[in-house]
């Protein structure tokens, strides 16, 4: 299959596997996609030895990473800036959180945790510089920033390296902004994705993102895992898909089992968008928490960073303790997931899901075709 | 274009044509669609006087009728029946209302109105016969149910006048029901539609609707305007498309023209799933109407009918003075509309609009195969 995208960056297949996997993004790039590492969970040291996991496994085969960068560059001693935010979170809240995990009986911790480093990057804009140095000395062929347009200090490194621009885009109004940051690839991100997503439904978000694009290739991102919803993808005016939820159904995803056991038996009416994770609306499973949160009692959710900083030692509790077979925990338990979960059937190798929505496409694109038939093969009677 | 949609009507293209204006219904039906009368609107009489002018005008072509059928049947005195909801609604929801009209500063009614006839229907299902007996009357090719699955008093004389029956589906687990009612078409309403929609996007409820529709033919609704958006749905495995907020930007729409204006302004973020006109979540233009809803001192919607009650003669009094310019009800003028609205640039015949997506969607579906080659023109290379 020939796109704009995959004349791009030389991939066989316009469909772009977004994942904080390592095995899942090897596995979509040796299959033909494209895999694209989620890095926002990773330490440079971190990254730097997964980066070079995949490429080990590559053959020269193009992927690429996605990465939490802040536009805001204001030097800030983290250590201040998390003790200044942590004193925002009013009382009721920590209380709040406090007493939910006692009612579900969820297990302390033996050791106190650190911050979840993915918070500490977003708060804390000196770590940059080394992040970029370890992403830019690996060969990638595409960068990706994980919120809002691209900062200078991406762009212009990736131009220098000669690695593609992406950016999510929510909104038609949005398009704009990111063209003048220097996106190359803008991925239209419909309602129906998993995590930060907007309202607005990739049938029409799409469409209206190839419109405002100025030429350049647009995926479409948000309701896309299987060949039928590929080929919908195209039809719109997309370049490729990216696909985001599906892999959560793969062998190699390290979403905790317990997590992918409640994958496999939801309905596409299971997720619901909340901003009890992370303070901005992000699309998730519905679990006990989200009822707890939305229940009588509930103090609501603070703005990102303060509700991510609230209830990250939470998290980290639920999914040990979900791991381990709790039953509260079991009931809390919830990922961010798109509405395509209603269609997971069993856990799959990243590379047969991979093949198999690519064929399927092919397949679906030929059969449309046949719905009108072709009239460069109108041939004139045989006179007899 | 042929589908099994259009063998089953014998229509030229697999898309139907959804809205309340008998001259939109006649002009989809006259272009190669099939139109849909939203008939809930109607007395027994209007509709009877209505289907005879669609007819004049499309010399034996096939269209269809939307009927409001409740599945109750228990026979109610529909004045007791309206006293006794009226009693119902608290006092301190009728003081928002006026207060709300009042701070607007929309001008009260010269003459008491009646209650709207589609409220009446709705709750007094003893008017239910006549209005089958007109509909049957008249030539129809395809009759549909406006909320759930249809009851045994219109499928059975459906059945036994050859008319197909359609009905809507915001979510998988409600097919089953609609197949046990008799449906013959199922209609995938994605959450992008505009009017009572659910949550789950058009991109994965059409396969989840095609994969239990046990074979007969599904439609795509939501999200569908254009050429693009119907091969998408053609690809989503849906056999034609049941388009309805398309309609609100032709000529032959009967919808107030400040609301028209609204719509031709609007971005497709300018939707929302709001109860508070007719107590269930329906999309529609955002105005001023739903920030008091969601502001201080809102008391929150109804139930459905409580809210329509309640609500019906406000709407009224503000369509009146939005048509006459009024700036108060201007800001809160608002109607049921799909995220397509975005979309919307000009008032157009509603014949160019079905043409335009009929001849877009088959361009699009014939450049679609042509990424992906076809393996039955290679042909074997010539030995020079």
């Amino acid at each position: 299959m020939r796109t704009a995208l995959t004349d791009l960056l030389g991939i066989d297949a316009p469909l772009v596997g977004f994942n904080r996997s390592p095995g899942v993004v090897a596995e979509v790039s040796r299959a033909g996609g494209l895999g694209v590492l989620a890095a926002t969970m990773y330490s440079p040291e971190e990254l730097d030895a997964q980066l070079t996991w995949i490429e080990e496994r590559l053959d020269g085969r193009p992927y690429g990473v996605d990465l939490l960068v802040p536009g805001h560059t204001a030097p800030a001693d983290p250590a201040d800036l998390l003790a200044s935010l942590q004193s925002q979170i009013p009382p009721g809240h920590v209380r709040f959180v406090e007493e939910l995990l006692e009612r579900y009986d969820i297990p302390k911790p033996s050791t106190p945790r650190e911050q979840n480093p993915e918070i500490l990057a977003n708060l804390d804009p000196s770590g940059v510089p080394a992040l970029l140095d370890v992403v830019f000395a690996h060969p990638i062929a595409l960068v990706a920033n994980a919120l809002g347009a691209p900062p200078p200090t991406l762009v212009d490194r990736a131009k220098d390296a000669g690695v593609v621009v992406a950016s999510l885009v929510g909104k038609p109004e949005h398009a704009a902004r990111q063209l003048d940051a220097g996106v190359d690839v803008l991925v239209a991100q419909g309602t129906e994705a998993g995590g930060h997503t907007g309202t607005i439904a990739t049938t029409v978000l799409t469409p209206e993102i190839v419109e405002r694009a100025g030429g350049r290739p647009v995926l479409a991102a948000g309701g896309i895992a299987t060949g039928a919803q590929m080929a919908a993808a195209l039809a719109l005016g997309a370049s490729g898909v990216w696909c985001g939820s599906v892999w959560l159904s793969s062998h190699e995803d390290i979403t905790p089992e317990p997590v992918k056991r409640k994958f496999l038996a939801a309905s596409s009416s299971d997720t619901l968008r909340s901003r009890t994770r992370t303070g901005k609306p992000a699309r998730q499973l519905r679990s006990a928490w989200h009822d707890e949160w939305e229940g009588e009692g509930s103090p609501g959710a603070l703005p990102m960073p303060l509700q991510p900083l609230l209830t990250a030692e939470a998290w980290s509790r639920i999914d040990d303790a979900a791991e381990a077979g709790h039953t509260g925990a079991t009931a809390l338990e919830s990922y961010y997931i798109g509405q395509v979960v209603g269609g997971f059937t069993a856990l799959r190798p990243a590379a047969e899901i991979t093949r198999e929505i690519v064929d399927d496409c092919t397949a679906r694109l030929r059969e449309l075709a046949g719905l009108v038939g072709d009239p460069s093969r109108t041939r004139p009677q045989t006179v007899e």
